[in-house]
């Protein structure tokens, strides 16, 4: 074991920004400001080490630790002038959490730690303002009691609101605040603990419980949210008081280098006069703008007008600790009695557009390279930018309007608690989650919500930087409602919204609007993106292909960036009224030619929508699947249909009714489809690609370049494939020769059952292309079917049994070693095989990394997540070169 | 390429019994006949590598061929004395097939070759005989124009009924003869074809025509069928004719050394006076018994008693045949005017029970050893000596009786064609095969049958042969019927039996009984097959246990040989009447709470059951599976039983359709099911485990020993696993410590998802056992559904896509590779795991040689196939012992 404790103050500092796995993100950044020469209240921090000897010692200190603490708390001593528990000039101290990862708001703080009955009486007289001190007191005894004790902070409230009986916290005397002080000490000493007067002893309890806040609840929950391994353990930081709460010359904020919403280069934040920096970050105060930058009201209150000079040296701070960490800074800062003091800074969290937007402004501005900002930019938060907007010309009610905190309309059912949102999203119904704010509790109901509002808190709130970091509209500070979470609605105006009603939000203009509003779909990529996504193109490896079923999808994924359509689902050409109703003739029909003839009807409608595809994919490829699903989905399952069916096709009902019965399937997913389709009733494929090759061949006509790929779903032993092979070649053949004209086109196959991938030697020999169909090997592999799974997976995710759902999140370990088994296998019997996936994780950063580490030659996802997958396959490729 | 035929003759040979790959099993056979001295008739055999150099020159003679068999015509010449295509004293040849694995009845033969219009008038001179003489020609001509020149025969038929006008054979004349090869050289002139005059051209036609033979419809689906290569070729026997149709002392037959039915040590057969070969294996002529021993009617016309000294001949060749071959052999003879020939010997085959009696007995004969004589059976034929027999007290109607040709009980409704058998078959009723004679034509209807019915033919004719080799139930020569294709009947007496009437048969008394008859279970194994099958159990590594899920099969499969129960299934146990209804209120129950007070109700029927099994298990371990299927398997599915239940349960209708509602799935298989309802309801698996501990320590206390192995479903992570063995471990504990006792007991779990198999390493850290469920995991693997492959299966059958059923015929180079996979993990992880599976294909000779192969530790199998899995597992071992 290295030092135990790292100290930092007065432009020194024994660590460094180099050390945030020991010191954490907040203490390695305390030591490097210091090392910088920024004004940082001295302090030290304890590792991240010591955290984890005192999980592994059953919370026993290691030894030496006492000992280096002490040292450590001299040395603060000297640097600040003052002396901890002195009753005349009294230290006092914060101690902060600081994990090697940032998770806001999850892990305790005590502050004013230090003060006692006969400390407070120095601070009092250090500071000549007895009223603070004894705020400062009375705030201490409560956060030790709720966060060291462990007492629940409602019982604290309770006594507290009893006594004020509606007066505010500034109209309350010295006096007051001794009495709330007995009031609260009353209460720790019913719960059978007590505060120990030696601020060494509090130090020791307040560090230990900093250590115990890492496996807090909350804390865990975000941690497997957001992926964060659970073996960091905290540093803890201890460090000098400042207090904003001083008075008038005094003050509390937060700034960004950057706007965090847009990405704009201004500089931007909030403070709050005469406040400690808790009250900004809680969202329980409404912060003021920190300059003109930061509001759209020129009358404002802002820092640069209240206290221009400290301003100018904090304008002139930020600037150099942007330049320094070459990124957008998110910084926290106190003014004591008009003297500046940083308190932490960090990489600021910002919206997918914001995020883009300042790596390429880096770019530009010759701070980082390019491959750096490719890696900046987390790959899922791109499929945000594409979010909707709320139609301007649609009809709407604003019934408020709140602080625009995270970009993006949403629209749902009003729910009041996580609970709600949870029962409405087991239900499918979207919901939208109202709060006075949110805390850490309200995370579960933030993750289903489609969006937030909050009547209170600002940019920096919990909801608001949560809401952000989700890529989740929100919208908070909304002070014109009123939410009565007990008869369950809130009111806007003249309005009453209860539980359940639809509402509507613009995250990015703030507007809260009555009932469902019509939303456009997102608007095209910005120069900005299309310039960051063709750096991304520059890097990958993994081409990215779209799926898309018509030729407006089609169109859309080519401008977002799709080289070509992966996977062209052709089900749909089979359920449009025309074609429905010669498809349900054909399953009707008795023989192979009844079936020919009703087919015969289908094509002419398929070659045309076959023709919008090609013609917006001119000169990419267009991978086609032929008929996938079971044959039932064609034939109606209500008796009144079935009776109307067998009229209009001339039949009788126990007929229809006969057939139905046989084709019925216990297990659909498993049953008569794909490819087991194609080798029983051969014409139904062979249709299709008269179809797909007449559409080429009249394209080739007018010089569109189309590149046909066909593809075989299903397979599970290679000899299905030579048969639905040798019969697609024949009829791709026969219709060139009708047309006289030739097409470069490749047949290949799905690879979706578990044996596809154990085969795929033998079925290699009969493909030109693989497409692994993850969806379906996924779920083979599992044992689940999409469908049900609804009925566990819940329970599963909660209880950690599945990280994720696998059907989002691709499984690396289990379903990622059959495609590696298959792409081995494929590529060693036939070199030449190009080889995709098709399935949603063609989208899933994930699964892109994995794909390109064992050498796929493209993925396919929805249009939507084209950008996601574009940058994903270029971080993946950039893994490589570190 | 080596010599290209073989010569045999005068106590001489090129050839021996070690050449079957290159001479076939007919010709090695005549070869190895011949150097024992034994009285062949003289020939040479043309070798399976010329036959495959044919096949790939397209039909084409290589070169030498014609010279060396030139030659050989002169040697063979020279040895019989005769001229081929002398007009005074002219050789005649056979000319037949003779394929490396024996498949009777299937190829082509050509007799009496060497024929034309005036080598006739040779042979009638040289015989003394013109009638003969012309009888043969006109046989060759008949023969030659289907055989080799592809002519049906129903059309020489057509034109013979005309001119013979309700004569019989023996009644026609020379001239008659003369007026038939004319019709029948019209026929063939009809047809645009002609018989050479030059026997050389004749004999180079029929060998074409053989080699041809090999390819044809019929030899392919034997082949298929009984999963015989298809690139051996065939080799071709000519040989010199010897004629049992020269008159009274001549004759011709086939005999068994043992008695092929039973396995009993008597030389057993049939015979025919004045007859040709054909005619007894044909089954158009109904044979006579060979001696006493082959017949029950004293009065018979034996060979033993009409030619006592060829008879005596016959007696000692074969006894000599028996000891070179050390098996029990099939031998075909002519006798030629007085002299003896043999014509062919091979390996008889023999009824299962017939097959260990014989293999035992030539232990004891000091023949053969105990490995030998293991290897000597197949493994798959075991199950068939524990067929059904008919009740002896059940009561019944004979309706005929004819020849027991294969033993077993049967009962279907009656079917005239291959085509009704398998309409049948396909609408899962089951048939018997009604038919005058049977031919490679009935193969298919053949299969698909309980049983077959012929109304002529003798216990070596093909239905007898076909069936025997299949393990069906079969009477022959039964000629008390009468039956009527064209109407679709049959009459028996006073009885007319239509198609699609049921009808039992009892092939070991050739009984036909009217309607369905009683039958019952198996008799106990004799001595003579627990005697074999305890050799197989010293040589077997793998041990065989058994599926069981109630006290009675326990002891059944226990009396059969199983050393443990590899699968006892659960299900059953909810569904009985009381522990249903309490199953019911449990699934409707709001709480957990009311699930646990109705599972109450059901933990002592269980515990029951429990009892039971462990008794009949006593000092065996037994395997319980947990609950598996999904839970709406136990609601009502009918409006009616809906509404009783909600009465029964004083529910309202829609609360319990909206609670069936909320349980329905969309793939039951791959739903709520197995341990993910051990996970979300923890309730159900523990109170199976309270109830299989209760019974485990209640008959403790009565000194048996309980030996549970609590087995956890559909496991896809190790975490379910860890969860469900958690609680199962802790409610196993504290009912033992209630009952004060100590059970030695597992927990493990079913691999049956791809997943499970690849993450077997992870899982085996949290199991004592794995169980491969094969039938899930093959299900899993292909993607089809038991319930409807039903659709697809029988046409991928068809076309050869899949070789045989994949959930009865253990997929070994897919499902096996993850079997392979899940063990070898699962090892690693755990060396002390046992391994075994518990699949359908626990009982399959095929599945059981790989799971040998791969070091698994037990097998698990259906009471009757634990027999076949003892014998395989012998087998397995043995396949590495040479």
């Amino acid at each position: 074991m290295s030092t135990l404790v790292y100290n930092f103050g007065d432009g020194t500092a024994d660590g460094s920004q180099k050390l945030k796995p020991l010191l954490g993100g907040k203490g390695a950044s305390l030591a490097e400001m210091s090392r910088l020469g920024l004004p940082v209240p001295a302090g030290f921090t304890i590792t991240t080490e010591v955290c984890l000897n005192f999980f592994a010692n059953d919370g026993l200190w290691m030894d030496g630790l006492s000992d280096d603490i002490n040292t450590a708390m001299n040395l603060l001593e000297e640097r600040t002038g003052r002396k901890f528990g002195s009753p005349t000039n009294p230290l006092l101290v914060s101690v902060r959490s600081g994990a090697p990862v940032s998770m806001p708001g999850m892990m305790d703080t005590i502050l004013n730690l230090g003060l006692n009955d006969k400390t407070v009486e120095g601070l009092a007289a250090q500071t000549g303002n007895p009223r603070f001190a004894y705020d400062a007191y009375r705030r201490f005894v409560k956060m030790f009691g709720d966060v060291v004790l462990g007492i629940h902070y409602s019982l604290f409230n309770r006594v507290e609101t009893n006594y004020k009986r509606g007066k505010l916290d500034d109209e309350l005397s010295v006096e007051d605040f001794k009495a709330l002080i007995a009031l609260y000490k009353k209460v720790i000493h019913d719960e059978k603990m007590t505060i120990p007067d030696n601020p060494k002893e509090q130090l020791q309890l307040a560090i230990d419980a900093v250590f115990h806040s890492f496996n807090n609840r909350h804390a865990r929950h975000f941690r497997k949210k957001q992926g964060i391994p659970d073996d960091t353990g905290t540093a803890v930081n201890v460090q000098a008081m400042v207090f904003g709460n001083m008075g008038a010359e005094s003050a509390t904020g937060v700034c960004f280098t950057r706007n965090p919403k847009n990405g704009e280069k201004v500089f931007f934040g909030e403070w709050l006069p005469n406040a400690q920096g808790e009250d900004v970050v809680a969202g329980t105060h409404t912060p003021l703008p920190l300059n003109a930058a930061s509001s759209d009201n020129p009358d404002a209150n802002t820092l640069e007008k209240a206290m221009p000079e400290v301003y100018a040296h904090l304008l002139e701070l930020q600037a150099q600790l942007e330049t320094h960490y070459k990124d957008m800074q998110d910084i926290e800062f106190t003014i004591e009695q008009g003297k500046l003091y940083l308190l932490q800074t960090r990489t600021g969290k910002r919206s997918p557009s914001a995020s883009i937007q300042i790596a390429v402004d880096l770019v530009h501005e010759g701070l980082i390279s390019k491959e750096e900002a490719i890696r900046k930019v987390e790959a899922s938060s791109l499929e945000l930018i594409l979010r909707p907007v709320i139609d301007p010309n649609a009809p709407k009610t604003i019934i408020a309007k709140g602080l625009d905190s995270s970009p993006g309309a949403a629209c749902g059912r009003v729910a009041f608690t996580s609970e709600a949102a949870q029962a409405l999203h087991e239900k499918g119904e979207p919901s939208i989650l109202v709060r006075l704010d949110t805390s850490p509790e309200d995370i579960q109901g933030m993750t289903v919500a489609e969006g937030i509002v909050t009547a209170q808190g600002g940019q920096t709130s919990h909801a608001a930087v949560v809401a952000r970091g989700m890529g989740k509209p929100c919208i908070v500070g909304c002070t014109e409602i009123v939410v009565d979470y007990e008869r369950e609605l809130f009111y806007a105006g003249d309005y009453v919204i209860k539980k359940g009603d639809w509402i509507t939000i613009d995250g990015g203009s703030g507007d809260i609007m009555e009932g469902k509003v019509n939303t456009l779909p997102p608007a095209t990529e910005s120069g900005v993106v299309q310039e960051f996504l063709r750096w991304a193109d520059e890097i990958a490896l993994l081409k990215v292909r779209t799926n898309a079923d018509n030729g407006e999808d089609a169109s859309r994924a080519r401008e977002l960036g799709a080289v070509g359509i992966g996977l062209c689902r052709t089900e749909h050409m089979f359920f449009q009224a025309d074609a429905l109703r010669a498809m349900r003739q054909m399953l009707l029909a008795p023989s192979e030619e009844g079936r020919r003839r009703a087919l015969q009807q289908i094509l002419p409608l398929q070659r045309e929508e076959f023709k919008e595809i090609f013609r917006a994919m001119n000169g990419l490829p267009v991978t086609i699947r032929l008929l996938d699903p079971p044959l039932h989905e064609f034939l109606p399952k209500r008796k009144e249909n079935i009776v109307a069916l067998a009229e209009d096709l001339g039949l009788r009902d126990s007929a229809l009714q006969d057939r139905l019965t046989q084709l019925h399937e216990v297990n659909p997913m498993m049953g008569h489809r794909g490819c087991r389709i194609g080798v029983t009733m051969p014409e139904i494929y062979q249709t299709q690609v008269r179809a797909i090759f007449e559409a080429a061949c009249h394209l080739a006509r007018e010089n569109v370049v189309v590149m046909p790929e066909v593809m075989i779903p299903l397979i599970s032993t290679a000899k299905e494939l030579e048969i639905c092979r040798s019969y697609v070649v024949e009829v791709a053949e026969e219709t060139m020769t009708r047309f006289g004209c030739n097409i470069d086109y490749k047949v290949g196959t799905m690879i979706e059952l578990p044996r596809a991938c154990l085969q795929a030697k033998a079925i290699a020999r009969q493909a030109e292309f693989f497409s692994f169909g993850t969806n379906d090997l996924t779920q083979m592999t599992y044992g689940f079917s999409r469908d049900d799974m609804g009925k566990f997976l819940p329970f599963y995710l909660q209880e950690g049994i599945l990280k994720e759902n696998p059907l989002s999140t691709f499984d690396v370990e289990g379903v990622g070693e059959l495609v590696k088994i298959g792409t081995e296998r494929g590529r060693h019997a036939n070199a030449r095989l190009k080889i995709g996936v098709c399935g949603e994780h063609g989208g899933d950063p994930n699964g892109i990394h994995f794909f390109h580490a064992i050498g796929l030659d493209y993925v396919s996802c929805s249009p939507f997540r084209v950008p996601v997958a574009r940058l994903a396959a270029a971080q993946a490729a950039l893994v490589e070169r570190t």
